[in-house]
């Protein structure tokens, strides 16, 4: 491609490329052919029950404690609105997914953020916060291949994080949605599963099929399940079940599976391109995550920038950055998110050096 | 059918044999096959452009007033949580649609109901309340085949609400999404054609088309319309484009019209075998609304009744009955709500037989 062209290295979205149109064409001829009465219609809240039942039996739960929702954006608000008050303190990762500030600011929540190292969360800065006498209502973290720095929290971090969740009485929402794009390595326990009781995990088939089709999931502690379940009655009545039977048909095929394979192949190759490209161009730059897995690297510049000039100076190399503070509660502005799923090898490289260019 | 099966007077439901699933799995299959890179992706939180550039010509607007989402009562609830504080008050008519009640509460709204007559809200009412000193936020209002009445508002009232919210300033909501179908005689001017500049109009295609779709829209005031757009964006990222792209399928190829047409057809003669069933079975029990087009027909009984045994002594009789104080601010005890659109006319005669049996 021409040197001309901005590359973006902007939004964490799937390569539109590996959308299954076909597949999801069958799927939908599929069920508007053999279920249209009730996909049609209006539903229960919670969603299309087949596909409930598949997410509550990978996770080996009860039906009731699991929800379907137009990506799991929302289904966390409806958790935010119903248990954080204005001024009650939530934890998360520092750096974390931009959205959820904006989210948990716009609920007055007192937002804490915790640093993190390479394998998670800072351990002396979490119980520095809890020995302090806070009390958060909940902690939102992205234990594997974390939105905006690729890192993944270690074991015996996330069996720790449990047992503090534990002893100080807050709730764990655990959000998944990279879990299944592992290009190396081994999964470790999810937080779900070192304590299925008090995790609230949160997923989609966003980044696993395509963003297009809206449907996102939660897996609720018994306690509150229904109320969740009825709030989001009460604000939008149901998520579209044609949607979720589309993604159960594809699920029931045989096709995620293969779509995964085919995901994957194509993401870790892409990742490689861009820790080549970045030691290439950038080494002695800044310092940046070697993930394994997920859509994301996170790049740390070695000084400070002003992220409002790097971004215009970015432009006009060709090159479209976020801004690096909308993913911490203050500061940021060292910090560049490298989104790379969706950005061919040679885009990486030319992207890559054009970031070279502004330092 | 035999009359041993129960007969549902409750939810305000399309008929499921309406649905045009042949139809919009063409839709699915073109949309799919053309538009796959767009609709499959994260998209902008106002919708779907080709169906927002439909609405806006047809409201005579500019294109950033339309937003589209997840149905209608979302995007109401949006715009709750950013007009309307806790103790602010809101009016409603009396009885209004149940779920705009309860997301109203939800809000800490002071929901102030104004008394509806045959021909729409009592001025008489609505003037005392104004008078009274209180500064109504917005006023929600189905003038159009009303839920849960089935009336219209007469023109005059129309013209004369929306002078009282100029002078009074406050927003009114005008909830369309039974306009399209009247069944006899001709449409009056909607509110947003009456004052397009201080209504926000609601409506979907849940009605027209298909609820499962969850395709709603909303016509904003220019001066809310980039900041409701944000606050979706914030809370969902975006609706799917993919149904809304199916929904604008369906209306291009002109298959609405003709879909309307034949709605239109059946639900005319439900509502005939409603009024018929009516007359025969419950003169002296009670007085009843006689809509033109829409979902609903109210039923007011002599005397209150008390609505716990009402439902209990219905479902005994093989009969479901919605509560009747579900509509009202308070009280309700008077009110029975009869959706006819989803049941056949012999599932009508039989459903008002068992119902005169409970007075």
């Amino acid at each position: 491609m021409p040197e001309k062209n901005i590359i973006s290295f902007t939004r964490g979205v799937p390569a539109p490329e590996t959308f299954p149109a076909e597949k999801l064409a069958v799927c939908a001829q599929e069920v508007l052919s053999q279920e249209s009465g009730q996909i049609l219609q209006y539903g229960q809240a919670a969603g299309y029950k087949p596909l409930r039942e598949i997410i509550a039996a990978q996770s080996g739960v009860a039906l009731e404690r699991v929800m379907l929702g137009q990506g799991s954006l929302q289904l966390f608000d409806h958790v935010v609105r119903m248990l954080v008050k204005p001024g009650d303190a939530v934890l998360v990762e520092l750096p974390t997914y931009d959205r959820i500030l904006t989210l948990l600011r716009r609920a007055g929540a007192n937002v804490i953020g915790i640093d993190l190292e390479e394998d998670g969360i800072s351990f002396i800065h979490l119980e520095k916060i809890l020995h302090s006498g806070i009390h958060p209502v909940l902690f939102y973290l992205i234990p594997d291949f974390q939105n905006p720095t690729g890192s993944v929290m270690a074991a015996v971090k996330r069996r720790r994080l449990m047992e503090l969740a534990d002893q100080y009485g807050f709730l764990v929402v655990e959000d998944a949605p990279y879990r299944a794009l592992r290009y190396s390595g081994s999964d470790l326990p999810s937080l779900f599963e070192i304590n299925p009781h008090n995790v609230l995990q949160l997923s989609s088939f966003s980044k696993l099929i395509s963003p297009g089709l809206r449907v996102g999931y939660a897996v609720l502690p018994q306690e509150i399940a229904s109320r969740v379940i009825q709030f989001a009655e009460d604000t939008y009545i149901n998520p579209s079940y044609f949607n979720q039977a589309m993604a159960h048909r594809f699920i029931q095929k045989g096709w995620l599976q293969s779509h995964l394979l085919e995901l994957k192949q194509l993401y870790a190759k892409r990742l490689d391109s861009l820790m080549i490209a970045l030691d290439a161009a950038m080494t002695g730059k800044g310092t940046w995550t070697h993930p394994s897995g997920g859509f994301f690297v996170g790049f740390f510049t070695k000084q400070s920038v002003d992220s409002d000039h790097l971004m215009k100076a970015a432009e006009k190399v060709g090159l479209r950055l976020s801004d690096g503070r909308g993913f911490f509660v203050q500061g940021g502005q060292n910090f560049i998110r490298l989104p790379f799923c969706a950005l061919t090898p040679a885009e990486i490289e030319s992207g890559v050096r054009r970031l070279a260019e502004l330092f």
